[in-house]
């Protein structure tokens, strides 16, 4: 594949962002992302695969990226960098970072979990480094805008945590719910992963629903943990049942909880609307959201409903898996680490249709 | 389009089969099947916006028919009537063919609530035709074989409901669950029929998802007044979310229902197993089912799971609609109505990949 | 996945057929299609990887088959022989079967160019059994019927070539066209196979076309040879430029020949209407064909259009890659060698929508 | 549908841009693309059916113009004006901003034919301003840059014939190629327009392929044109066929053109580098391109390849239909007609994958 450059004009980006394992589907939409970030430059990426290639010769769809080389270890100095590797082995890759000070955003699951038994538990291994787990911060800025601002280390949240967190929070925190809550999720294949095989392939995969790790699936104590923060005793216990879905990118978090008294609708929705007031990138909707709303771009977006002949709440929350769901929200973490504008790089309307 | 008749030998076959309305997608799928029916045989078909054409010259796949007219009222003697009319057009369709003793086959949802009161707050409007309900079966054969094989209107569940209903009857019949149950519900989008338009065009569905009629759509009750009817006091509440998702058929039914009491997965499979033992069209799978594995085909695959940490059964049922959910579904009932073998025409194995 | 049982009653069936790799799209298309065979039945099946494993365990949707055993080799007498093997081990696998006279037909490349100088240019390697090609017939019944009915060894097209042959045979054959032909395909990517990966992952292949192998396709000297037979010297060149689109089943393939004279749409399809006057499975159309038509059957739709502005003949040929393109003209072409109905078996009308 | 402003410094802007018939995919799709332009912004829309809407209201995926208000005029003063109306509908909103001296670009065909005797031929009707039309410059930048420059009426390619002339442009215009060319191209749905129906129903397109309007497609005289410029006599024919597959965004053209000489490959590539060399937007691939490459960005990508054997040259243009193929063209002939950076606004990496 050719290059075919793109001019643009460099010179005002001072951040340096390093992302290991740019190969992955998230670490090239970080890619993507970052050719139109104002204030950060992509100038150091890894991949062992493709290593001494070009990342715009490996990748057509990056081709502006011409000049910039895939190494096996980040060789020059960098400001920020994010981890797109397999879980359990970024922990390892972010380590020495962290150790020198640099800020980290890890896109893997190794710091989400705040118990490292729960981790042993979840992965079926020791944590690889739990002693950075006090210090790493849950990069859901909805949530935790101002401890991320002043994080050297932030779990970016999974991408089915992302959906189902924000869907359900505003509802968890003001009390309305109790604590047996469903979260039946809808994900797009490309949460799967680039490279993903055998089942994953078109002819198996098109015109086809199916569920997959019923009830055991690893993000559910990551949903769990953070809505336990938010709510009073007892804790929410989750069930979460996630399902692929014949599409390439989008997840879609339908979320059930019972009321816990009678609440209208228009109330709901008035404590949604507060609860995420300066939230730039979660909306509400008074209609039920598609996850082709959002697709290329950062936005979440929650809308609940209220079934008042069973009691329940039925809160939904759509987003991009590869960008609110992953290197969307590294860069908003980012942006925030930095004291850059939140938006930065990510004021962008999705891809419709 | 030409005409490409199929040469076959249909001495053998007595039973004249009526559709009406045959040119939506249930009506169509009911003449693709009843083409390879052993003992009958499609002989009249409505239609009012094709009327005057040969079914095999308005739908090229259905070819085999050059010869069968498209008329607006059945005009010539039929054995069995199917009506695939709009629910409240249908019962009026229906009516003067079961007061004749034609035994009739309703796909629509006129005769599935038992209660007028029901049918009134669910669809808006009073009931067509109420002195016919007490008449009529609620045709799933899974739950009343004997009761259909002598019955004279049947009621063909909806699509949601007959997979919701099957994934849910054995557990629920023994007992096992409580009353507060989610079914999460995903249907390929020829479940919004033939024609259908504007927000069912390609560009809009296609890589997208979204729920609709959020808590609030008429297969609701369908699915709550036949688990009553397996269930003991009180009765199961159920909160139902429809969702789309970018293929043509299949409906995925994830439902959650908590247990009563601490059961392994191995004894609820065996329950599962003994409960459809003598069903020829439902299966259990101990592993998530797929949609695609039923495309084109009669089976409905239901396979339970249990969230032992949550108490939690979470029960899954995956059909074609139009076949199980349909067509299909309307075939074995007429099978059973008439004495035929249940699985005639019907044993066809799914088109996969 | 468990064995769901269909009742039948096999009494009256008596062709053993055997299947070598069963485990690959055609194969398994043909145990699909062969369920419902009035006289063949499927007694013997190969697989290596999955040897051990019931046929109805290993694919759900072949669940019917809960009794047959997938082996390494054809353990059991039978009747005919189906050879789904990757081009150059089929003719290994067939050869056996053919030296002790058991009717053979190869689903692969192996027998299809009678030149082994061509079967070396196009597929690198010698072919490995040169002494059959002379008794192999194309086992393409539109052109070759009677010449099947008494082979004992066919070959089987490939999908491409049926689709882009039987497009434009009866213009060749008529003497329309000059030389320069080029043929456009389109496949879904079940041409691609079981198990391909990588660059046919579903995130990679859904919503793209590209071209693949351009004006190189092995598929390229097959069609130019049947053409060739049909036509006057010189013979024609074809430029043949296959594409892969995101659907999993179809060809689409649209043929460019300059006519030679000026001639009517209307004389054109009166020449085709002549030619395929009793060809069961292929019908000329007057509009353009759609894929979907054919989805699931074994119909060939083909159409010719006139471009008068520049005395060009489009021809198009559409089908169901794996039936009438694999394993549907295998059990057509097994009817025809052992004088059963041409349309045994077949008789089913497509999957739509 | 909320609101869910982005927060944007728009200070800088100073273009205003106006859209008439911002509802339909071209119209939405500019108002996508200009909301990154760091020197235009949108501050005029019109679309009857919607008039009266916030666009941001009106279409979820533009929440950030949330207040944008639709009318039924274009109302405040503009810089510059998109029709992406109809064509035909298209010159007649055209002209009074083309009388006023304010740059426009036609998105619609209306001004593509320099003749209006081949208007009248394939539109059915007479040309609505024929006295406009030697003052129309045809918009493909490739070709016309310069002219573009100082134009203010900018007649917008088609989609089709932006991807088949960048495909062809450098062979024809070195001569290489003889008269008999065929362009056989692949589009996704949306290039049937938003809201289109009945038969581009997710159901009945889904799965399939077909080809429409074969040889009678009226961007066939816009490629023919276009080509004949950069041709000596005699010019070229072409045969152009257009099908639709199943996907929502993307063409893909494939073009045969017979060689008049023997060339090799690599000379070919040569030519195409040579002729592309100053092109921003248009590179040459040396593999077969993926339309997904271009998925909402403005890039074509051009292949050529030598079918030796034949003495036939396969090149190969694939673009987004929406993007080069319509609004990001549009933005790119803005640009140039109003001194701006040729790139400015589009210079975004593909949404892959």
């Amino acid at each position: 594949m050719d290059c075919y450059p793109l001019p643009r004009d460099n010179a005002r980006m001072t951040v340096r962002v390093g992302v290991i394992n740019v190969t992955g589907f998230a670490g090239m939409e970080a890619a993507r992302l970052l050719w139109n970030h104002p204030a950060a430059k992509l100038t150091a990426i890894t991949g062992r695969s493709l290593a001494g290639q070009k990342l715009g010769e490996a990748f057509p769809h990056l081709a502006c990226y011409h000049d910039l080389l895939i190494t096996e270890e980040i060789e020059s100095d960098v400001d920020v960098v994010f981890s797109a590797l397999p879980t359990a082995a970024s922990a390892a890759a972010c380590e020495p970072f962290v150790r020198r000070g640099i800020p980290v955003v890890d896109i893997a699951a190794d710091f989400r979990l705040r118990d490292p038994a729960a981790f042993q538990e979840w992965f079926g291994q020791p944590h690889p480094a739990p002693d950075l787990l006090a210090a790493a911060v849950y990069g859901l800025p909805e949530l935790n805008r101002d401890r991320i601002r002043s994080a050297k280390l932030v779990a970016n949240p999974g991408c089915y945590p992302a959906a189902s967190i924000l869907a359900l929070a505003p509802a968890v925190a003001a009390g309305l719910t109790g604590p047996a809550i469903v979260v039946d999720a809808k994900s797009g294949i490309s949460g799967a992963g680039r490279g993903s095989r055998g089942s994953y392939g078109y002819s198996e995969v098109n015109e086809d629903v199916s569920a997959y790790k019923v009830a055991n699936h690893n993000h559910q104590p990551e949903i769990a943990q953070e809505l336990a923060a938010l709510s009073e005793a007892p804790a929410p216990r989750v069930t979460f049942v996630p399902h692929l879905v014949p599409m390439t990118r989008g997840i879609h978090a339908t979320c059930y909880a019972p009321l816990k008294r009678d609440v209208s609708r228009e109330e709901v929705i008035a404590i949604y609307r507060e609860f995420y007031n300066d939230a730039p990138f979660t909306a509400v909707s008074v209609t039920p959201p598609h996850t082709k709303h959002t697709l290329g771009n950062n936005m979440c977006l929650v809308s609940p409903e209220v079934d008042r002949r069973n009691g329940m709440l039925v809160a939904i929350g759509v987003l991009d898996n590869l960008v609110k769901g992953a290197a969307g929200q590294a860069i908003e973490n980012m942006n925030l680490m930095l004291g850059l504008d939140q938006t930065a790089g990510l004021d962008l309307p999705a891809v419709y249709p």
